[in-house]
């Protein structure tokens, strides 16, 4: 056995590996011109199981892990969706467009994304009030995207609406903002919650809920439009929604925040906390972490406007300081009954996200490069 | 434009994808069996990086994204590195091993590697105390994989051991157990802290931190032996370790502990959360319902068990009521200026953070199967 010429075989083969990518690309490219002609969504949750099945199968024949295949085809395929991602077809094609806060990151998301479907597309930003009647007139769609905390003085300010024209936003909560528009516009309105951010690379898998205003079949073809850009479309109750937004969104970055002040108050040497993690405490500290690489005022926002934010802040405070006075008490047993009940509450859920995370971490764990270790 | 023959062409090319597989696994096979001969780590992080640059740059000259042969080169050689995780030279054939506690999951793993490398294993159990002289007689390391809770006592009842025989322990705290090794034995003695859990699939990339004790020259071997399997060793001082894992792993445990208490007291509809939540505040749900899956009793015992732990937890209580505070008095101002104070904290780990768990939740996404959405 020669190390080297083993070696070279891998090489020969990992370069078979590149050219095949380069040449499925080009077909990938061609399935994305037909799909822009025809009006089909980029992204067939289907096609895409079915294929996967497939591969599995044949993996499994030649003693290949039936895994690794499925995660090989996933990141190959997020690529494709990626290069698929230059134009879609227009389901409205007389439908001009009104982007309130287009210049915002999440605005210009959503300009670039009608432009694409081949949409007349206006901005509307917050030096241009003193043309505000003349960017309405004629829209078809009205389209808000500003800060959650002047959403509402935005909606009451603007001039009235066209008759027909939808009247839509994109703020991260929805009761008031839905309200706000019905009051502000007797034709059709609807409410959207990118569940994403500005810097997704397409609207591929992505949920946008939807929360009904008036006039729903109005606006139909801005939903089917939305779902032709590959995303997912999730209705649900505005006031459900806000309720779950407070504990998913508010009181997470809330409770994140204080971790990462107790973090830097006990000034803990965090080049030796990074040496030392296992992959699960390294993404531990980056979940902290990447909350203060990001907009003090965005989280601040987000975390003030929750409409219950304090007494649930206070409802957190209660379980820590029970916490604590079981942990003062050394009192292990009531520790593991409390334990108990919270793993009942997530039920099978927990099994799940331990299995969930496992294969997070484990990619996690691939991309380290310890070549520059010592 | 066909768009089945363009699918059937995606087929031939995924078909040559998984034969392609089939033999790289073929050849890696073999680089495995000559690593083993010769000694050498399966893990060469020298080589890895030069291989992955290389492709790296074939890819761009066929306009296909370097990030994507690199994400699944690295996917594929961690299959690779399983592949090859069957056998290891053993770097000291006269050494006979003890595992004590070798029946716990932890334990077992160890007894599994040092088999694996041709070492004579004996384990040492809970029930073996009747014969503990005659199992620790003619050993050249004694093990110690026994609950936190109890390391400390198992050391002074172990009887004498033999004079040059490496004592060691692999308890997540460090600094009282080598004090009771160092006090208990006067030959060679290193607390070892492998920073990951029994159920990985091998100990490639894996960081085990060495906290030295006597004699270090007379383990070397021993370290070494680790390294061939994979491991990066990361020599840490006990105290220093003790104190960051409080902060890392305690305290981090308790806060997700406490939040998993506040969730289910909220009595969220989880399956409604999960369902609208985008991959960000998916994952911060798994890691929070993921501790619950697992075992109360080691939980218990790692925050009960921090010296600090009633301390540092009325810290975080501390930061919790000052945050709450400026919450109550609506004073957005001063979390702004908080905010920032941390954010300096982190400095520019915080966005290597917000990069990190970017590409986390990249292939977190990826893997959505929406083929049963609706």
């Amino acid at each position: 056995m020669d190390i080297q010429n083993l070696r070279d075989e891998i090489d020969q083969l990992d370069i078979q590996l590149v050219e095949l990518l380069a040449k499925r690309q080009k077909v990938t490219t061609a399935v994305g011109a037909y799909k822009k002609q025809v009006g089909k969504p980029i992204y067939d949750p289907i096609r895409e199981a079915e294929l996967i099945a497939k591969r599995r199968e044949l993996a499994a024949s030649l003693d290949v892990s039936p895994d690794l295949i499925e995660d090989l085809l996933r990141r190959i395929m997020r690529e494709s969706y990626q290069s698929q991602h230059n134009a879609y077809r227009c389901l409205n094609p007389d439908a001009k467009v009104l982007v309130v806060g287009g210049e915002g990151a999440l605005g210009r998301r959503f300009v670039d994304m009608f432009q694409r479907s081949g949409y007349a597309v206006d901005i509307f930003d917050k030096n241009d009030w003193h043309r505000a009647e003349e960017l309405v007139a004629g829209k078809q769609l009205i389209l808000l995207s500003v800060p959650i905390t002047l959403t509402e003085q935005v909606i009451e300010r603007l001039p009235e609406l066209p008759e027909n024209c939808v009247l839509a936003d994109v703020t991260s909560l929805k009761f008031s903002p839905l309200q706000a528009m019905l009051n502000k516009h007797s034709g059709p309105v609807v409410g959207l919650h990118p569940m994403f951010g500005p810097d997704v690379p397409n609207f591929v898998k992505q949920v946008v809920v939807v929360c009904h205003g008036r006039d729903n079949q109005q606006y139909d073809w801005l939903l089917e439009q939305i779902k032709l850009w590959g995303a997912v479309i999730q209705v649900d109750d505005a006031q459900q929604h806000d309720k779950s937004m407070q504990l998913i969104q508010a009181m997470r970055h809330f409770t994140t925040y204080v971790y990462g002040k107790f973090l830097s108050k006990q000034n803990a040497d965090l080049n030796q906390l990074l040496r030392l993690s296992s992959p699960i405490y390294r993404l531990e500290l980056a979940m902290t972490g990447r909350l203060f690489a990001q907009n003090a005022e965005l989280y601040a926002d987000i975390i003030y406007g929750a409409s219950k934010g304090q007494e649930l802040a206070n409802a957190f405070l209660h379980e820590l300081q029970d916490a604590i006075s079981d942990l003062e008490q050394n009192n292990k047993q009531e520790f593991k009954v409390k334990f108990a009940e919270v793993a009942d509450w997530f039920g099978e859920k927990s099994s799940e996200f331990l299995l969930d995370s496992r294969s997070m971490l484990q990619s996690a764990h691939d991309a380290r490069d310890l070549s520059h270790h010592e």
